[in-house]
């Protein structure tokens, strides 16, 4: 008889942000006049901006003629978009990177869910707690874990917690890893790592031959020029780290769907007998097997994004979202709670006021303020005590939520 | 240290497509001037007809704008489309599936190669030989499967083979195998099962508590309406299969990136200790978990494909290229070339003349002719001495090609 995959049943519960919607869509059906103000997912709210809208529209006409028609898209990427990465991302800070090591996908979500698949299931795996929950869940999947105790850990992971204690920055594992998601600027605390952070890491994964999951996605909020965008910024990294991007959060393509990986022709991972194996053919085998490429019109509005009108525009994005952060810093710490990140990131990062659970904060702020957020629970054991406030939002519609919790 | 997925090495050579690609670009690059005729990858290469088109950029101009604009997609699609779906396709043909049914995504190919991670890695599969490569790379990646032979046979598959002598109708498994990869019409015999053959197969399924992945992506080349155009027009077949579609084929959405998995929801798969397990609820969670949903855009140009404008759009490029397939099948019999399928399905399977290699055969028809095709042996052992010619191209290049053929 056909076998379930058991593994499954050892997830606690229904993936983070589709149990929010449940509790969300729950309440609103109770309550169909209450203007709910979102700052939960993470989702974007702006449109895309008008240079990227045309470069697609373009597209999507060629594609309605025989002459200008694309076909099945190369698998890992349409050469031109590789090329303005190359040189908007990394040239442009000095990171050596070539176009045959980027690898354009459907956003960072995807990759990061499915680059465990490439290393064996006897790999030990380090996780920052809180942690984005995709790198948890796709390694519980893949059977590289026992089962969940009462805090939701997982059996054979080794959890690096984030707390306000350690300034959210992950201390090294005390034995010896071999793959290590990090996150920065982070999700879900808003913290970033400097390049002493980052450079320690390099060298631990160095030392012990590991391999580090680079989580760049929020690059684009870094507004210290001193601190690191790539983790191929520092020396080394190249042979020990593969790195993430996404077009969600600066070009506004939550709903467009594109991101990319990059993955150094250095890196290697190793065989049982000890022999190397080349992750860059991996990953390739991988995505040419199991993806199809990136439709051509998405990929020329990510192109466009690093035209100049394209990147003026994502700026000014950024810059917005960033203001709406600042604000919800001020009135939150002028209310008198505690609160990180929300400098170089979009997210805020919240002590639950009066150290309450963070569920019950989060059925609260919905049913008292009609506000939705994101339990830190729900992003690992050490986010108990914590919430996530998103600054993905209007401007009013923060200064309402603003108001709102203040009266609370 | 890092340890790479051992089971990648085991995988005997690149994945079929670009290993094609690799041969035709090296043709290419020392023959610039010679004039290819492309009938190798099955990809289409007519315009994607208007209203589609239409409707996208349409779609495409909402995310312009704040008040339209739309972040992350439903994971599991729209319900706009997931209701088209629902009456286009099912409904219409007196089949019953529930929009919840319907989970879509960015095309079959990778729904194809993905669903497996939903099931154990102790299920024994089967699968036709020859057969879409995805099918069989995926399980051997997840480990599955021990190492392949020199006709490229992995141990441990049970293989399934079509050929002449069996009309390209596998025999049911001799043994017991838990999960069955059918495809009708057939990549890449160009077959195409009638209602006693797939019934065959969804008795011996409920028979032995097995799951059927039913790959219909070319569906929409059924002439014969006596012909099943899904699985779930069988009784019983909501307990045992799963169905896979696609807007590459019939809409020209190879480049565009959409199709979608049906998985009812009495779709039990079983536990160790012999209880059941939900294939809808894994299939979520592996969908909400490694997955992050298709474009609004494309969602609306594949709705636009169920609207009367767009769906007559499709039968005159589906006709055009049965046309084609029909041209190329009167050209190549006259010629005394022994060739199967294109009747229901936009593939050729020939006979290789003098019963050559499929490989030099594929090499012969590169250099001699400047045709590329797909040779048989790429798609499994019993492939050999077989060739695949796909009728996705211009009337002219088809035209000019089969002279050439005439002429070798």
């Amino acid at each position: 008889m056909a076998r379930i995959n058991e593994h499954y049943h050892k997830l606690a519960a229904g993936y983070l942000f589709p149990e929010i919607a449940r509790r969300t869509s729950a309440f609103t059906a109770a309550h169909p006049d209450a203007s709910v103000i979102r700052l939960g997912i993470g989702d974007v709210v702006k449109a895309i901006p008008r240079p990227i809208v045309d470069a697609m529209k373009e597209a999507m006409e060629e594609m309605g003629h025989d002459q200008s028609f694309e076909g099945y898209p190369p698998p890992f990427g349409q050469d031109f978009l590789r090329q303005a990465i190359v040189e908007g991302d990394y040239a442009s800070r000095g990171v050596e990177v070539d176009i045959e090591e980027i690898f354009v996908s459907d956003g960072s979500k995807c990759d990061s869910g499915n680059i465990q698949e490439i290393f064996g299931t006897d790999n030990t795996i380090a996780l920052t707690d809180p942690v984005y929950p995709v790198y948890c869940d796709s390694n519980v999947m893949a059977g590289r874990t026992g089962a969940a105790d009462d805090s939701g850990r997982y059996a054979g992971l080794a959890y690096l917690p984030c707390t306000a204690e350690n300034g959210f920055m992950p201390s090294l594992p005390e034995g010896h890893v071999d793959l290590i998601y990090l996150c920065s600027p982070n999700n879900p605390t808003g913290t970033v790592m400097d390049r002493d952070e980052l450079t320690k890491w390099v060298e631990y994964a160095r030392a012990e031959k590991a391999i580090i999951l680079f989580d760049a996605a929020y690059h684009a909020y870094i507004t210290d020029d001193t601190l690191p965008h790539s983790i191929f910024e520092i020396p080394g990294a190249r042979e020990v780290a593969i790195e993430f991007r996404s077009f969600s959060k600066n070009a506004g393509f939550t709903g467009i769907r594109c991101g990319f990986t990059v993955v150094p022709r250095e890196l290697q991972a190793y065989r049982a007998d000890g022999s190397t194996s080349s992750v860059h053919a991996a990953w390739s085998r991988r995505q040419s097997t199991k993806f199809n490429g990136v439709a051509y019109p998405v990929q020329r509005g990510a192109a466009a994004a690093y035209a100049p009108a394209g990147a003026a525009a994502i700026e000014e994005l950024v810059t917005y979202y960033l203001g709406n952060a600042a604000y919800m810093r001020e009135k939150l710490v002028g209310g008198g709670i505690e609160v990180f990140g929300g400098v170089h990131a979009p997210y805020l990062w919240l002590k639950t006021p009066a150290g309450g659970d963070s569920w019950t904060f989060f059925d609260d702020l919905l049913n008292k303020a009609h506000i939705v957020g994101t339990p830190g629970a729900g992003f690992g054991a050490a986010g108990e005590g914590y919430f996530r406030l998103s600054a993905f939002n209007h401007r009013e519609a923060v200064e309402e939520a603003m108001e709102r919790i203040a009266r609370l």
